[in-house]
């Protein structure tokens, strides 16, 4: 078998990465470990940046995103019983997010696939990258029981953090940077209408609190957790009770409670990989990068890399563009260390520190105060919320 | 003796209070520990807030500050071989800083304060705070070996962070807040040019640097170093040579050495102490908190407090606002941690922190990519640069 681009992981990335290239004219396969039902199953974000809804545009995967997903022009912090509106749009000359979940963007992605007829293997086993320092690098996997080899112009790692792209790279090359939070987010997920027609990120004395939603009549609440809290210990009553105590009382009073579609305890990690290539080897998304939720900014920065990886690999088919192969680990950096930075600004600034000094918990209240209070302190929340501008790839 | 206001401490807030209230008709006392050569020794910084001019005028002098002093409208900021100009009055509705050394506004005020005859005690010993609680507060000291009370409505604490003023709170009322910071300021001044027209603040993988000015021909420069270090060990050609590794080669070309007029080792601490005031007597300036002299904050929030404290005692006693009083530690303080919470991102911002983790550090690295590369982010350090706004006491 071979190809022009071997794609290891049919998560989002992986999907809009081979549909890009697809409408290019050039071709891919991608191969995926999971079955299709699981990698639907997975619960994740639900907020699209400006660039991440231009992008699915520019992919032809949009129909149903434009007709069923939910453009917010605005956010709202909540702290020290102030409610604080943030208009994203009027602070960022008229750009907003969309609310449609990652299980949806999925989902039409897969459906964009089948019907352009371009191959998808689920279900491979043992998948090993080979000469990835050559002009001819190939993938082997087990299918069915059967060894198979594809040959590849290049390899696209949009496998995950713990796939096997990353772990394909000489350890001695990689430097990796990681910070693990002391807490946890315990997410809940019902079919209720949400409490606030915008999300809400709170800040409460006794723990973070994201309001979100996936559409006019599914919510997805999170309650910051200690680490140590196993799901079992919160029931769905356990679950509403709290949230209603970190609300505002006339928002307790128009919560909708409802039994739980999911529940689940995820702890916050902040990781970076550099660099992000390898030869012919170009990692994407988690598979390089994690950051904690606070900001919705994971799905947005794998679609980042898309942008880029697309976007180099399509300037080297048409117009032989070799340089820009050796550019693709720095532009996709430049952006993932912002977006690093976003989330561990927002993350710092809602959660609360119980091992911090006495000094520093004073410095986060201040900094609420100031980034809240201050108009330019405000735009630099919406300007990263919505999603900083894309480098130009020329 | 008997007064109105009994002011402890003859430093720029305490004179600058002083000449407000004496302006406005209310009597007052400055008794200070030192001489008057003494404190116009002290070299302290010579940002001046666009506000803190302001009060400066309002108080009557500003007339040399007003012929001498340079008015700035940017800063400059140095980091991975890129310049960045900080247009300040372009990204704050044109509002700019005054270069003028504390020391000048202190020998103005000193003037002022001869001209207009009112009562300063210098050199008096063994100060002591009475009766806070009650209406009658009073004040004991000992001048030429005579132990003299000085009677008084309020007593404003305006005597630096080791004066007896915060010290005559019983401890279990106050809470304080702290943090030490791993590094030293060396700072030297020298009768040469400037090396820019505009302040430059620097990082530096050797560390931090700052260049600023007192006039067109002196020049105060400064560097991180270890906590360790004595100034002993930094003789002049050292400190040079440093510095001058420290910038670009079109900035180390420019560069004019001199001797060196006065050279120290500063230790960097945040501080502040809640609350401000304590039956009768209010803490001003350095008695209630420090900051890390990166921002330029340390005398501008000595003179934020003096405004607040000055305008409720005119209340108070043109207009009876008895209700006021009470109201000064808040209004101090919340300006306080912004200015605090500025130095604070500023000090992060800039400095080398051997002690940080990769990703932390990479963190730090992603704050100037984005403050310093983003119009919101530029506009967040030139408002709070030049000085938040004041909240009005009414």
């Amino acid at each position: 078998m071979n190809t022009q681009v071997a794609i290891i992981g049919a998560g989002p990335s992986g999907l809009l990465l081979g549909q890009l290239l697809h409408n290019a004219g050039i071709k891919t396969v991608i191969l995926e470990r999971q079955t299709p039902e699981y990698v639907l199953g997975r619960i994740r974000a639900g907020i699209l940046e400006n660039g991440t809804v231009e992008l699915l545009r520019e992919a032809g995967v949009a129909r149903r995103m434009d007709a069923e997903g939910l453009i917010h022009h605005g956010v709202e912090f909540l702290f020290a019983n102030q409610r604080i509106p943030v208009p994203l749009s009027e602070l960022t000359g008229g750009k907003s997010v969309m609310v449609y979940g990652q299980t949806e963007v999925t989902r039409d992605l897969m459906e964009a696939r089948q019907a352009c007829g371009a191959e998808t293997y689920y279900g491979v086993e043992q998948v090993q990258l080979h000469d990835l320092k050559s002009d001819r690098p190939s993938v082997t996997f087990v299918k069915n029981g059967e060894t198979c080899r594809l040959e590849c112009d290049f390899v696209a790692g949009c496998d995950g953090f713990h796939g096997v792209s990353r772990q394909s790279i000489p350890r001695d090359i990689l430097r990796e940077y990681e910070s693990i939070w002391p807490f946890g987010w315990l997410g809940l997920l019902a079919d209720t209408p949400p409490v606030n027609p915008e999300l809400i990120y709170a800040h409460h004395e006794r723990g973070f609190v994201l309001c979100s939603q996936r559409s006019l009549t599914r919510s997805r609440y999170y309650l910051q957790v200690p680490l140590s809290d196993r799901v079992e210990q919160w029931s769905d009553e356990r679950f509403w009770g709290e949230l209603r105590r970190r609300l505002p009382d006339e928002l307790g009073q128009k919560l909708v409670t409802g039994h739980s579609l999911e529940k689940s305890i995820a702890p916050l990690r902040s990781y970076v990989v550099e660099p992000m290539q390898y030869g012919r080897m170009f990692l994407v998304g988690d598979a390089a990068h994690i950051v904690p939720p606070t900001g919705a900014k994971g799905l947005n920065l794998a679609v980042s890399d898309v942008n880029y990886l697309w976007r180099i690999l399509r300037q080297f088919y048409h117009h032989g563009r070799v340089d820009l192969l050796a550019r693709y680990s720095q532009l996709a950096l430049n952006r993932v260390w912002k977006g690093e930075r976003f989330s561990w600004f927002m993350t710092h600034l809602l959660h609360d520190f119980q091992d911090k000094s006495a000094f520093d918990r004073k410095m986060q209240e201040a900094d609420r105060q100031y980034y809240l209070g201050s108009r330019a302190g405000l735009t630099t929340i919406a300007e990263n919320y919505v999603g900083l501008p894309y480098e130009t790839v020329e």
